[in-house]
C-alpha cells in the first residue's frame, strides 16, 4: 500500500535504524509502511498489543515491528524486528522511506505571471498560475506552488514549500525550510479600527509578518500583519489548520498549535508554548516559555512560564479540574441543602 | 425574485407536488419562490401563521402555499394550495424549480493546464486557471472550477463539482455527485510531530483521503490526510463551512457537521452522527451512531450511539442540563449559606 | 523603518494634525511611524509611559509624540510634539503618511479570462487569472486581485478591493470601497437539507449574498447565500479573519466581529453590534442594537438592545460575573459541608 514514491530498505537496515533486534531474513527489501489489515509482501507493519494478534495472523506484510512481549507471538510474517515501542519506531522507518516531495521541474512554468523585477532562483519552483510582484524573492530550492500570490517585496526562503494558493502579502517574509499549506494567507490586515459616530476608521497596517526558519503552517491559516511593528513567529513553530494570528503578535520558537486556534492581537507567546484545539489567547497577554493551554481553553490573564491552564476563564489546569469536581457534585448538594432538586434544564 | 435560471410549473403541479389542495387557477405558471414582500407575480410565496396576514394581503405573488387555517383568509392571491406545512413544500417547490447548476461549456479551458499524463473524461468540465496534474482523474460529467488544483493521482468522480480554488491533494479522491465549496483544502498533512530538544519532527503523511458519493463539504474546510491509514468519509456526509478533520478519521455516513467543527486526530464517527456548530470532537475517540453533539460541546470520552452529548467536558445534555440549573442557583445558595454575596466578578 | 510607500509630512504638520504642541524643529520631515526600537532618523515614535524612558533615550527616530508629563523628560530626541494620548494620535498621523494600496496597473491583465459578456469599468483593474464570468460587473475604480473568482451576474462596487483568491458566486454583489481579503467565499450555499431515511436531500439556494458599502472583511471568511431570501450584510461592517455568516443572516450597519465568530443561519444583528473572537450566535435570534457579546460567549435567546452578553449559554453579563464568582468559592464550601474535599479532577 505504498502510496506515494518512496525508497526502499532491507529489514538488516531498519533494525539498525530504529536500534531493534532482527528475526529472520535481512536481507528482505521493504517499500513501504502500512497497517496490518492493509500491508502487502513489501510493506512493513507493526503490533504492539496483543490485541491484535488475530491481525496480525493474517495480515499480508512482508515483515513485521512487534514488541518485546510478541517477539514469539504465532502467525503472521516470521521477519521481525523487535523493539520496544513499535508505533514510535515505524514512524522513523516511514521517515525514512517517504523522501521528501519535490517538484516535477525547476524554475519557472510558463503559465506564471512573474515581474521582471522579481527576484526567483534558479533551481526554484513556481508553478503554474503563480504571481510573484515586483521586488519579491524566491530562494534556493523554493517550491511556489500552483495560483500562489507573492505580493510586492515578499520573501520565500530558501527550500520553503508553498503548496498552492498561498497567499503572501507584500513585505512579508518566510524563513528557509518552511511548508505553508493550501490556502492559508499571510499578511492581511489587522483587524484594527478607530470608531467614532460616523464608524470604524481603518488603522492603516504598515507592519509585516516575519515568519522564521523550519516553520510549518497548516491549510486556510491567517497570520495579521503588524500595524505599526511586526508580527513575528519563531523558528520550528509549527500551526495546524485553520489558526488564526493576530495583528503584533509575537511567537516563539517550537510552539504548537492546534486547529481552530485563535490568538488576539499583540499577545506573546514564549518559546516551547503548546495551544490545543479551539483554544484562545486574549490580546496584549504574555504566555510564558514552556506553557500548555489545553483545548477550548480561553486566556484572559497572563500565563507563567511552564504551567498548564484550562477552562474559560483559563486557570490552572488543577483549579478548573477542582472546579469541574465541585460542579459535578452541586445538583446532589442542592437536592440535600432545599430538600428537593433544582429544575431540570430551568436555564437553558 | 428568480435570481437563478429556472424552469416553470403550472399550480396544478405544484399542488400535486406537495400533496395539497388547489384554489383558483391551475393553470398558473409559477417561474420563482419568493418571501411575501419581494415576490412577483410569476413567484410562489408562503404563509404558515396569521402574523403574516398583513404581508399576504400586500404580496405581489402570484399564488400562495397557506396552512389550511388560513385557506379561507382575505386579501393576497386567490390562487392558492392549501397545505399543512407550508415552510416545508415551499422546499419541495424550489427543488423542482431549481435546476442544477450546470458549466457553460465541456472540455478543457484553453486556459487550464492539464497533465497529458491526467485522464479528463470528455464531459467533464475544467475550468480557466485549474491545474490537473499527472495521473489525475476526472470523471463523467465532473466540473472542476477556476482555480482547483488537482494534485497527482487524484480523482474527482463523476458528477462532482469543486466550486472553486479547491485543492486536492496528491492520491486523494473523492466519489461521485459530490458538491465541494471554494477553498476547501482536501489532503493537507496531519499535524503530527515526534518532539525532541532539538525541535518537532515531522511525520510523513503517506496516507490519502478517500471522500464517498453524494458527499458536500462546505468552504474553506479542511480534511487531512492519513498518517500511515486513510482519512476517509462515509458517503452522503455533509459538512457546513470552516470544518476541520484531523488526520486519519474516520466519518460514516450521512454525518451533518456544521460550522467551526473541529474532529481531532484518528477521532471515529459512525453513521448518522450530528455535530452542531463550533463542537469539536477530541483524538482517537469514537461517537457512536446516531449520536449528537450540541453547539460548542468539547467531546472527552467515547460517546453511545444515540446520545445526545452538550457541554465541555461533554456529557450526557440531561445531565449538563442539570448542572446549569443547578450553577443558576449558587449565587443565591451561597449569599444563603455565608450571609453574604459572593464578591461581583471577582474571578473574570 | 517605512515599509510601504508613503509619503512624507514636516513636524508643524504633523502638530496640527493631531492637535499638539510642537517642540523644536517644525520643518523636520517625518515619512514613518515606528516603535522606539526599530525607529530610523526619517520616523516618528511615540511615549505614553515613563517605563519606557530609557528607549526613548536611546532611540534612533527623529521626533517623538509624548503625553504632557514626559514633555520635558531628557534623552532622546529634542523634537516632540506634545499631546493627551500619543497612541491614539500616532494612528492619524499613520493614516495621513500612508496613501491607500493602488494596483500597480489600470485595465484587464492578458492573463485573466473576462467573459465579453461581463462589465469592467476602463478605470478597474483585473489582476492575472482572476476569472469574470458573463453578466458580472466590476465598477469604477476597483480592483480584483490574482486569481479572483466573480460568478455570473455578481458585481464589485466602485472602489472596492478583493485582495487575492476571493470568490463571489452567481448574483452576489457587494458595495463601494469594501475591502475583502484573500481567501473569503461569498455566496456558498448555506448548510440546508431535508433528511429522511435515504439521508439528506439539498435544500437549493437561490438567495443571494448582498454586502453594502465600507464593508471589510478578513481573510478566509464564508458568507453562505439565502435560501429564498438574501443574506445582507449592513454598510461600514467589519468582519476579521475566518468569520461564518450562516443563510439567510441579516447583518446591521457598522458591527464587529472577530477572528472565529460564528453566526448561524437566519439569525439577524440590528446595526453596532460587536461581536468578540470565537463566540456564535445560534439560529434566528435577534441581537438587538448596540449590543455586545463577549469572547467565546454562544448566544441561545434574543439578546436586547446595548446589553452585553457573555458566557454559555449567554446571558447579561454581570449574571455570568456573578457566577463566576460563586463557582470559584463551590469547591470551599463544598469542603465545609461535607467535611471533606472534592475528589480533584474526579470529572475530567
Amino acid at each position: 500500500m505504498t502510496r506515494v514514491p518512496s525508497t526502499s530498505l532491507e529489514l538488516a537496515a531498519i533494525a539498525t535504524l530504529v536500534g531493534g533486534t532482527l528475526r529472520g531474513d535481512g536481507t528482505r527489501r521493504i517499500a513501504g509502511v502500512a497497517p496490518l489489515d492493509r500491508a502487502s509482501a513489501d510493506d512493513l507493519a507493526f503490533v504492539a498489543s496483543s490485541r491484535y494478534l488475530a491481525a496480525m495472523a493474517s495480515t499480508g506484510a512482508g515483515a513485521l515491528l512487534v514488541s518485546p512481549d510478541l517477539a514469539e507471538a504465532s502467525g503472521g510474517p516470521a521477519d521481525r524486528v523487535i523493539v520496544t515501542r513499535p508505533h514510535e519506531a515505524i514512524l522513523r522507518v516511514l521517515g525514512a522511506l517517504t523522501p521528501p516531495a519535490t517538484p516535477s521541474f525547476r524554475g519557472i512554468h510558463p503559465a506564471a505571471s512573474v515581474s521582471p523585477e522579481a527576484s526567483v532562483a534558479p533551481d526554484a519552483c513556481v508553478e503554474a498560475f503563480a504571481v510573484v510582484e515586483a521586488g519579491a524573492q524566491v530562494g534556493s530550492g523554493a517550491w511556489v506552488g500552483p495560483g500562489c500570490h507573492l505580493g510586492p517585496r515578499s520573501s520565500v526562503g530558501a527550500e520553503t514549500r508553498l503548496v498552492s494558493h498561498v497567499t503572501l502579502y507584500a513585505d512579508c517574509a518566510i524563513g528557509a525550510r518552511g511548508l505553508i499549506h493550501a490556502g492559508t494567507r499571510i499578511g492581511s490586515d489587522g483587524f484594527g479600527f478607530v470608531s467614532d459616530a460616523a464608524g470604524h476608521h481603518k488603522i492603516p497596517h504598515v507592519g509585516r509578518v516575519v515568519v522564521g526558519d523550519d516553520v510549518e503552517f497548516g491549510a486556510n491559516c491567517t497570520i495579521d500583519r503588524g500595524s505599526i511593528d511586526d508580527t513575528v513567529i519563531g523558528d520550528g513553530t509549527k500551526l495546524d489548520n485553520l489558526v488564526h494570528i493576530g495583528h503584533n503578535v509575537r511567537v516563539g520558537r517550537r510552539c504548537l498549535m492546534a486547529a481552530g486556534v485563535v490568538i488576539a492581537g499583540s499577545a506573546r507567546l514564549e518559546d516551547d508554548v503548546r495551544v490545543a484545539g479551539q483554544a484562545a489567547i486574549g490580546g496584549h497577554l504574555t504566555v510564558g516559555r514552556g506553557a500548555t493551554i489545553t483545548a477550548k481553553a480561553g486566556v484572559l490573564k497572563d500565563v507563567p512560564a511552564g504551567a498548564t491552564w484550562s477552562g474559560f476563564p483559563a486557570r490552572p489546569h488543577r483549579e478548573e479540574l477542582r472546579r469541574q469536581g465541585a460542579a459535578a457534585k452541586l445538583p446532589a448538594v442542592l437536592r440535600r441543602l432545599d430538600g428537593g432538586g433544582p429544575s431540570e434544564g430551568s436555564d437553558a
